[in-house]
């Protein structure tokens, strides 16, 4: 946790914040906080500013937040992020992970290899994924969070949804065969397409070519999906 | 297991061996072998070649291996990895995802910000770290495995063994401070030294930077150590 994140309607008033959870926890244990020091917050979907300790008891902490001098969060990656639905015990970390590095759009997909039992994980809960993305977000020490959107049928989304997203960005989906090499990173938008452990079958690579994707070489080894998003992301896009 | 590896003096006579353990398990449940299939296999140390199922059955899988057109493992990275020993649950994880990368050396430091009790982890155990390294090369498709060092103290292995380290290559200290933007990807042979979660303190960095490091940036984002070693290395790489 670099930044403690606060939510909107957290504040009492326009400057006081009482916490009494996990943050609480981090701000007693890790930062072993003594009142009068000064923190970093941040606003859930907005600014960076300052906190001063008020006071520190055994159940809580209070704060007196500052955003008269805000500065904004890091930039976000010019991203869509396709992905093949993880399974389950990947899942967290990939979530955590993307949100870490900056992505703010993901699309979870289904595809071949994708276990059906998948999509009845507890994880894809809109509560559980806010909670992994906030996680990565406070890892990262940025406050925007990413939007999730979950399709449980490949075709529909190729066929009728793909082709938008690509209207304003060249499109790649990670492939070992036939690829082209991997352009120099730039902070043009682009959307990533990522597939499941052994890969999208040859079926899916070529619904996806046809939407639009290019083939994307990552290199003659054949990396986790965990390794595979974070080594596509560092060379697509220059680390703001 | 994208490659099934196979020990030197595992073959029983020139050709012919016998898998009983998660190798055996793997090409039965994984590959659903059926005798006359055939199977990319890799000698550790050695070349990749192919196998022929010959017979499978309740407790183990027979294979004749043909080496005959050996092909060369994926080049591996040109680095020296100096890692701040990870804290346990991450440091199975990280060692599979160096091996798959490509990274052939790794310096296992002490650093100010490593709990002690890392140190008495069974998980430091030759065959433990071996078991994982193992994993990342199978998934990598890999068969050199890296060497590992082990150094519990920092200061005499900076002052003593990190200058002759850099004799040869330029080295990196990945740090958010004051540091240069990170160089194009090259070939060129480098040292990259990571720090563990919270960093490496002040009095570490300039330690370092005296034996010669050089402070590189990852941008903005304060990453896991997971995220950040994947991240560096495909920047300071290219992929091949």
């Amino acid at each position: 946790m670099n930044l403690i994140l606060l939510y909107p309607g957290e504040l009492s008033n326009s400057t006081a914040v009482v916490l009494k959870d996990r943050r609480f926890e981090h701000i007693r244990d890790v930062h072993r906080a003594q009142p009068g020091d000064s923190l970093r917050v941040g606003m859930l979907d907005g600014a960076i500013g300052a906190a001063r300790v008020v006071r520190l008891d055994r159940l809580s902490v209070e704060l007196e937040v500052d955003f008269s001098a805000p500065r904004q969060p890091p930039a976000p990656l010019p991203v869509i992020l396709v992905l093949a639905l993880p399974r389950p015990k990947m899942f967290k970390r990939i979530m955590q992970t993307v949100a870490t590095l900056g992505v703010k759009e993901i699309w979870l997909i289904h595809s071949y290899r994708v276990d059906k039992s998948y999509w009845s994980s507890p994880l894809l809960s809109d509560s559980m994924i806010q909670a992994q993305l906030l996680l990565g977000l406070e890892q990262a020490g940025d406050t925007l969070m990413p939007r999730v959107e979950i399709r449980k049928r490949f075709k529909p989304f190729v066929e009728d949804e793909l082709p938008g997203l690509l209207a304003d960005r060249q499109g790649w989906v990670a492939h070992p065969y036939d690829a082209e090499p991997c352009p120099p990173a730039s902070n043009a938008p682009a959307l990533v397409a990522v597939g499941p452990e052994g890969g999208f079958i040859s079926y899916e690579v070529d619904k996806l070519q046809e939407a639009g994707l290019h083939r994307l070489s990552l290199g003659s080894r054949i990396l986790r999906v965990e390794t595979a998003v974070p080594v596509l992301l560092s060379r697509l896009f220059p680390l703001s």
